[in-house]
């Protein structure tokens, strides 16, 4: 627990150093209410996870950490850029427990919004690398950036083309997570490591380190969305069952559920106006099916493959951080 | 008019390499609807002035035209992003005589659209420079790139804060084209000069040229709203009439009307079911009043400031078929 105390405070000076470039980054020019907007979601929050991966990355191959400072900056910029648009096609109108952009700024301005934070990524990008980073590594940052965001896109576009998807398994589902998860902490784990020198093996695998550790984290998310306490989630408890959220969760139970347990699940899964006993009923049955048991094992494993990619780094106190980031992804309770 | 014909025929030419390209770095990859939808609009069609621009501006400096084809289809693929937003955004139904990405996608599937044909420029740009090129001027492609998205969301923001704004001035007007014209037209302009091997001198001057026949570019483009053959056109006339639009011709007419005249006037002027008679007996006005014959000499004032500007390129072939090109602006009936 000490430890879980250690990382979140680290997380958190982190955080503090990325947040003061990004105000800089996003401070007003005209229109105002266009910068109001594009930072309205940033301000609300959010735990910085991707921002601290880049830095360690960089501090972890011997890297200056202070160099990654505006590419971690960058790269939560497009993550809140995923989430203003994701909130705007979705229909959301609240998170991290605040009115999402569109639902105070309307659609118009939060779609403006998303696309002059995705455009702030390159310019910060082009504009703000250490003077001790070649051009080559600053354009091979910007390629790795792109490429998640490419598969951010076509992650998200399975998403909403597969609303009702029925049959999706346990490896569309990995599929899915690794396309809106992963693919952004990777990138902020090679370009942490490009920009602090890394060589091409150490980018790859911290890359993939990233990558797992990406799955392991959403896996966890979706555990949490259906056991935490509901002060700690920030949303109503069961919304992800009564949004009937495919999560590996759900797949493993109606793979394995006996028909009587599948009556009990259905009466709330997808159900939007389920009540609180169908809801605690269903979670029951998670638990007796084993659903919860086995994601949580699965979790696990990804995070026992995830750090193991970390051998070919050198031991130092950031690859520990590094490695207690993740070993936090699991045991974390909300 | 001959003269006008052999530009259109070059700009056709250029399309089509130009086209090449983007087909290619659009083809397919997974959920093909995504892939779909990025394509749509781009293969409605358009002029393709920005890709001729980019690419002439490499040739007018002594730069090898091939090399800036890449950058001339990523800039044509940024300019239908914001074009595909900007119809989510405005609600707008038809472009290019085609139903617009989210008429035929929805608007998610649209938003996403934009997104991905957003991430394709940086792809682009980040990949295909020619090997002749070095990481330092690829970054000065991008960071010009980037700045004239982060003012085109500047003026669209504007425009959509304000779509009432009843005291628009001439000069707001000039402000507003500038940032949702000139600015791309001039990236386009300074990125072509770029891949070629521009001096900075020469970089700068184009850039103005390209900034000052975008407004030429743009003020015809409001005549042509009003004067052209529907057919010719692609929607039906009198409609930028209807939607109230401010445009420098009606911000002429208001201030230089008589009290009779702006009667007339006022009741075709944003009046969404306006009659037939009222837009014919509006636009006798318009040119009652001088206000199409102001416009028009506007433009051609842009269009002598933006020709001053070539003085510093040497002579070549490129740096006429630029010259034509501004001409053409000013000259064409659609």
């Amino acid at each position: 627990m000490a430890q879980d105390q250690i990382i979140k405070r680290k997380i958190v000076e982190n955080a503090e150093k990325v947040d003061s470039f990004i105000v800089e980054a996003l401070k007003d020019r005209k229109p105002k209410i266009l910068y109001e907007a594009s930072r309205h979601l940033i301000e609300a929050g959010g735990k910085r996870l991707r921002p601290f991966l880049t830095v360690k990355a960089c501090e972890a191959v011997g890297g200056n950490p202070a160099d990654a400072v505006p590419f971690a900056a960058a790269l939560e910029i497009l993550h809140n850029f995923t989430l203003v648009h994701d909130d705007v096609m979705d229909h959301d109108n609240l998170r991290r427990g605040n009115p999402t952009v569109h639902t105070k700024y309307g659609d118009a301005m939060a779609i403006l919004a998303g696309d002059l934070l995705f455009a702030k990524v390159y310019d910060i990008m082009a504009k703000n690398a250490p003077a001790s980073m070649s051009p080559i590594k600053v354009l091979s940052a910007i390629r790795k950036t792109t490429n998640a965001t490419l598969t951010l896109c076509e992650g998200q576009a399975l998403d909403i083309s597969f609303p009702d998807a029925g049959d999706v398994n346990s490896k569309d589902y990995i599929l899915m997570v690794g396309a809106k998860t992963s693919a952004l902490f990777s990138a902020c784990a090679e370009v942490g490591a490009t920009v602090g020198g890394a060589s091409d093996e150490q980018i790859e695998a911290l890359g993939r380190f990233a990558w797992d550790a990406g799955i392991a984290f959403q896996i966890v998310d979706d555990i949490l969305g259906i056991t935490a306490d509901e002060k700690k989630l920030g949303k109503p408890v069961g919304s992800d069952i009564r949004e009937g959220k495919k999560t590996l969760i759900v797949i493993h139970a109606l793979e394995n559920a006996t028909p009587e347990q599948k009556k009990v699940l259905m009466s709330a899964l997808g159900v939007e106006d389920a009540s609180t006993e169908s809801i605690e009923a269903a979670v029951k049955t998670l638990y007796d099916i084993g659903s919860i048991q086995s994601a949580v094992k699965v979790a696990e494993d990804y995070t026992k493959n995830a750090l193991k990619m970390l051998d070919v780094i050198p031991d130092n106190p950031a690859k520990d951080e590094l490695k207690s980031l993740v070993e936090y992804f699991v045991k974390r309770d909300y």
